[in-house]
Order: C-alpha cells, then structure tokens, then sequence
C-alpha cells in the first residue's frame, strides 16, 4: 500500500489516532468531494479560497484562482495547502463539552504551479468535466484555443497528505449516562436536488441518462465516487 | 447599514459585481453555517483547517486549533482568514468552459487571539451551544472548571470581510444555444438525516422538541438561519 510520508507539516497531532497517511484513504476523500479550501501566503499573510479541483493520480488541478496574479511572479511556485472536508453529523453528547462532530477531511500540502503545456492543460480541462459528468462532454461544443488561453490551469504535486475522520456515536463522562438528556447523531448530507432546466433549452431536449446519477435526493459524495470508478 | 470598508486583502477581483460587504449580506452568510476553513501561517507556510465557528456581532469564535500553539507564543495574536462557504448548485453550460457553480460564499480576515477572560470564555462556549441547538443546555451537564480550562477558545473580530454569490443558470455564447444539449441548474444542499439515538440512551428519553427543527429532510442553512433568529 503506497502512503504518503508524514512530516511536521501534516502529521496529526490532536487525536492522532484518527490520523491515516495512505493513498487510499487520502484518495477515496479527495475523489469524493469537488470543492476544495486553497489556502496561501501573500507578502506574509494568509488567504483561503474556496475552488472546485480535481485529481490525476498524485497531482491535484484547479482552474486559475486569486494565486494566479502572485503565481505569474513565483515561477518556482506558491506552496499551498489544500483541504477538503465532509460533514457527517453532529454528535450530540450530555455535556456541551463532548458534543463533537462526524466528519472525513483531508490535508494536502504540495506547491502550486500554472500549467504551460498546452496537452496537458487540454487533457485535464476535459477531465475535469469527464469526473463531474461522465458521458457529458460528447454533448457540449469543445473548447476553443480562445478558451483554453484565457484559462489558468493550476497543479500541484501532493507532497504530503493526512486523512483525518470521526465516526460512531458520543463518548461521555460515566456518571452523565443517567443524565435525562436525548443523546445520539444527527446525520447530514450533501444532496442532489430536482434539476432545473435551463429556460432557454430548446424543445425537445430531455434530461439526458448521462446525468441519471444526478437525481433528486441522491448523495453527492456517493456520485462522485461512482463518477471516479468510472474514470480509472 | 453597516458595512465593512474592503481594501486589496478582501476586495472582490474577479467578477467584482458578485461581491457585497455589508453587514447583513456578511453575517447572512456566516449564520447559515457552522463549518468555516481557517487559514494561518506558520513558518511562511500556510494552513487550512475546517473548524465550527459562532458569531457575536463583529467578532467570530472557535475551539482550540492546531494555530493555538502557536497563537500561545504569539500574544499579539495571529493574522488569519476564515472563509465560509455554502455550494448550492452545479450550472451546466453548452461548453465546458462556461460552467459554473452557483455559491454563497464569505472571506473574513482579522487577528486571531486566545480568549483568556473566564467570563467571556464561559459565555460564549454556552452561545455555542444555544446557536446550534436552542434550549437543549437546559438538559445537559453544565460545563466545569476542569473542562473551561482543557478548552482553549479562539477570538477573532472581522476587521474586513466580503461575501460573494452567484445565482441562476447558464450564460452561454450565442450560437451555442442552437445545439442538442442538455443545459441548466442541478441544485445541491446539505440535508439533514434520520437522527440516531446512541444505544446507551436510558430508556424513556424521547427525541426533544427542541430538536424538532432537526428532522429528516430539514435544509440545514435554513436551521441555522431560524437559530441565529432566535439568539439575537
């Protein structure tokens, strides 16, 4: 099993136990979200932005963001740090004290680099769409050299990378047990709703099986997955 | 109405005319949500943690962190951003390159410092509390000394902040609207699940109505709005 080495940086150190450094478990996290928080330094201070990105093995891209301007400058690259969270519930204890939080995140650390290569930014821009929606793309008009020019590509290798997950129920001090308090988790989920389409859709056009998976109701994390089997 | 002055830290850049920075479009957003991303830097490198946060008026909070070691060392306090962020759709386009998402989204920047006063401390752990679940501190041991100090509690007042948001479908090019394509609005939202009783809960104890607004189903942003109602 291939693993990331922890350093410093991104070893866990609250609750280590919760910690995991595999591909496996970093991967499943990152292929089962789509937004991502960049975090960067500029002249010294912080600055985190929410972005879509996706993954191609070790090397995770985004289209250009706010770093772009400070990237153009930096051409060894900006280190970042990218991180992606899932919100599995609320763990509702007897205490305020052990309440907690059910939740699966991932902290990558690795250095931020526009991509110049015309193969590479072209391959990965149609990966992009083919990891949100697969099949989509034979339907859409392709991406003109227009478009590919106006678009910052940004990789990073991932240098190092730590899963970090709560499950199951709350832990609570002995005697609290018999406390008259409801205790338990309150799930949530990311989820589909009814698609709405476009007013100016032509008559005639349906909701194409492609986007089957995209239904009413359905988990967004659990699409995504399925989406990322499809793609490796 | 109150708002918050922008200079180039929290200025919108990119699609300026989605960016607001008064109060009420600012703290909106921040009451809808609980999970905000944390950025700080530590040695020139930045980090990003995804952490629950409440709000006071100008001022954020938050639980002990990875930065609270660092903060220890740093009295003056720590520069940070927190950014909240709520995905509320896919927008599929007639090309890749004009899809979107539709979002809801605040970057907040200000100095982070340890709450040393035991008063504010105790207050504000309670407010925690009280936003998210309304009347259920009635029910729950109340916090002790011992557990006030293991708390290390985080204080920042938001000295600048942005909120930035798109709504509503695709924009594509002209010609594009003539092709066979399915095109619109594929809506996301975090839900609410079936709450889950812990199996040690004593016999008799029934799901609170207090908790009624957490039901199967419920649109968490709406939840957390009603509770921010009730606490100001």
């Amino acid at each position: 099993m291939n693993s990331f080495t922890p350093t410093d940086r991104s070893r866990v150190k609250r609750l280590h136990e919760r910690g995991k450094y595999d591909e496996e478990s970093v991967f499943a996290l990152l292929d089962a979200g789509f937004i991502a928080h960049i975090a960067y330094v500029i002249d010294g201070h912080p600055y985190v932005t929410p972005t879509s990105y996706w993954r191609t093995g070790r090397v995770l891209y985004w289209h250009g963001s706010s770093a772009s301007r400070m990237l153009r400058r930096q051409s060894p690259g900006l280190p970042v740090c990218v991180t992606v969270s899932h919100i599995d519930g609320f763990v509702l204890a007897r205490s305020g004290f052990h309440h907690s939080l059910n939740y699966r995140s991932v902290m990558a650390f690795g250095t931020a680099q526009i991509v110049e290569d015309p193969a590479e930014k072209s391959r990965e821009l149609d990966r992009f769409i083919d990891r949100l929606f697969p099949g989509r793309r034979a339907s859409l008009r392709p991406n003109n050299v227009q478009e590919l020019k106006a678009t910052t590509l940004i990789r990073m290798e991932i240098e190092e990378a730590a899963a970090k997950t709560r499950t199951g129920g709350p832990k609570d001090d002995d005697e609290d047990y018999a406390l008259d308090c409801w205790a338990g988790v309150i799930p949530l989920r990311q989820v589909i709703g009814q698609p709405i389409a476009d007013p100016k859709l032509r008559g005639g056009i349906g909701y194409p099986p492609d986007l089957a998976a995209f239904h009413d109701g359905a988990d967004l994390c659990e699409v995504l997955a399925g989406n990322a089997e499809k793609l490796d």
